[in-house]
């Protein structure tokens, strides 16, 4: 198993489940920045970048979905730092996964099933937690006295294995995503997502549509198009969005407002 | 017409309608970054400021709107991102201008109303979508696949010749924002902007305060005082706030909760 | 009294009642980076780290609370600026304290209670607003026109006594925060905070409890554990949360959401 070749550039991604009224993203990034006080800050550029913080409290689906609608976007040497914890001061793993462009740190409930699915090479560690926590700390915010500490060293260029020993990918906790149900004449699909702005986004891939197909919303057919605008005022269209998965949407409103979560169908176009 | 003679410090300022739960604005700024993966980033200093991602969405008037309350304020060199952008997609033209002092980015649909009036010199330009956009890219996310490179390419200084071309001034789309009714003995006002505290911000502005005056608000008389504090608990009152223009407000108060949307009058003082 | 010993590194951390959603928080740290402007900004690296800017309106005890969990989180040098300001614009002073490894700006109005308990040695001082405030300026947006200014001089290193003089402590104004209220057999607790999520975080500190205990919530005994995650779906709970103070959680669920603000009892363990 080969170490990391790439010099981290000093951008590390959040997404978490602490919303933005509290304390807590605030004092993540503090205590990181703390970390590297005896060091000289100066020269070592740091950039946070907030993917979001507003994950449902613990909800790791959502939260695995939204780092693999992201991570591809950002540069070579990007850490990842993600916390969606439920079992946080609980025996669930603390993990480090890394790529030859990405390092990935947060707990092993799932969070990273995408990019374990989609990256190769990919190695995964365990973080040795008494390597890294110091005294005192709180066993309900690993994200200040844990993860922080483990970004700050992949800052500071720390061997791996000097606080994290590799472990088997198989090992790890990963979420179940499953494809389109397989129906007679098409796939039924699952709503993935449902974005800010009411989009409902779909489990079904550009790359599965082999042959002509319809695109049928609670029994009736809505039209596919490629821009939000090309709808009518209040029509249901669909279209295949920013990452290649069809989703439902209402020009200038909300598809979710009005449609809830409805039952989506691909149905293949019938020749004449 | 003259080039730019400023050199961009890497401040990038952005707005826009995405919301914060979502993962478009951390993927906007992942690409920004992205794209001078190749260049020595090190050395260039790029700070991200966020005006705000909470505009309600498709809302353009209230993006141009909270531009013109926010860009004076930012340093020579700012590179402006407005994204809200209901014809993303289309036709609808994507935008360059550039001041003598500052460049902004964003959809050709109003959103720089106010600069376009406020500036002078002023140059606009249209992008050029074929010479920025990569393959594969989304009809629906042109923060990400169009404007983010764009963005790129003026913090690495490349030529906006190269990837743009001057358009008049008189072609771009503007939103009206008029000014106030003038009604027999005063004008009647509009609210523009409803602020986070519940202020009422108007279209009157102290300039046009040429005699003594009184505020009326649903045909009763308001107290005109310099600061929030100096209203009694609950009491209406009117000030000129922080951009010159007249605010409802009540002390410790939301004013929007209690009025809503009110009929807000001046009228000249009568003498004795 | 001697003056600070530390340079500022360049971190500002930033909380408010601005809220996201309108345009304040970015003019205030685009006025600190103009203020900027006419010295060499390359080689100063500033880091805007956002504590939160959702205290709610004119809330300086919640702002106060958040403070408290976070400075001491923070790399030496860092430069607190803390507006949550009822009084903005009237006779409240402003203020600027400092401590050997951290620096704080705001109104004085209890915001900064905590830090001058718990900081010793600690300086307070009082800015000389007319030393600071350029034509024009507002007076409802000190954030912009009053405190970025002064952070600004801070982070150029100018003198403090050159804009602020020296102000005995006992002058400032304080907010209570009381102990817990002492009963015939343990403790009547209040309720400091509810975090985003749901937990109720409570005013008795790990040091208080000198002997066995029980914690009783609207008079039944819960079960004092040590993670979220140890209770059974649904279960109410305590445990001492990441500042040592005893809090209130359901498992994956919201307490405050089930108990509101509950009578929560602290009641020593009898023998047998």
């Amino acid at each position: 198993m080969s170490l990391l070749v790439f010099e981290p550039r000093g951008v590390v991604a959040f997404f978490s489940d602490f919303g933005v009224r509290d304390h807590y993203v605030g004092v993540v990034k503090g205590r990181i920045l703390k970390e590297l006080e005896e060091w000289d800050g100066h020269s070592l550029e740091i950039k946070f970048i907030d993917i979001t913080h507003e994950i449902p409290p613990q909800d790791v689906r959502k939260g695995a979905l939204l780092l693999k609608f992201s991570y591809k976007y950002f540069p070579k040497g990007t850490i990842f730092l993600g916390i969606v914890d439920p079992g946080v001061g609980t025996e669930r793993r603390a993990l480090l996964i890394a790529t030859p462009k990405y390092l990935f740190v947060g707990p092993d409930n799932g969070l990273f099933t995408f990019v374990l699915r989609e990256q190769e090479p990919c190695y995964a560690y365990e973080i040795d937690v008494k390597k890294v926590i110091k005294f005192p700390y709180s066993s309900t915010f690993h994200g200040r006295d844990l993860f922080a500490p483990v970004v700050a060293k992949l800052l500071l260029r720390e061997k791996i294995e000097t606080f994290a020993k590799p472990i088997e990918k198989e090992k790890l906790v990963y979420l179940d995503f499953p494809y389109p149900l397989k129906i007679e004449e098409g796939f039924r699909l699952s709503i993935w997502y449902v974005d800010h702005f009411g989009n409902l986004i779909t489990n079904f891939s550009k790359e599965l549509a082999d042959k002509p197909f319809e695109v049928w919303v609670n029994n009736k057919r809505v039209r596919l198009v490629s821009t939000y605008a090309e709808g009518r005022e209040g029509e249901i269209v669909s279209l295949f969005g920013s990452e290649g998965l069809l989703e439902i949407a209402i020009k200038n409103g909300s598809a979710f407002e009005v449609l809830g979560y409805p039952e989506i169908e691909i149905r293949y176009s019938k020749g004449l």
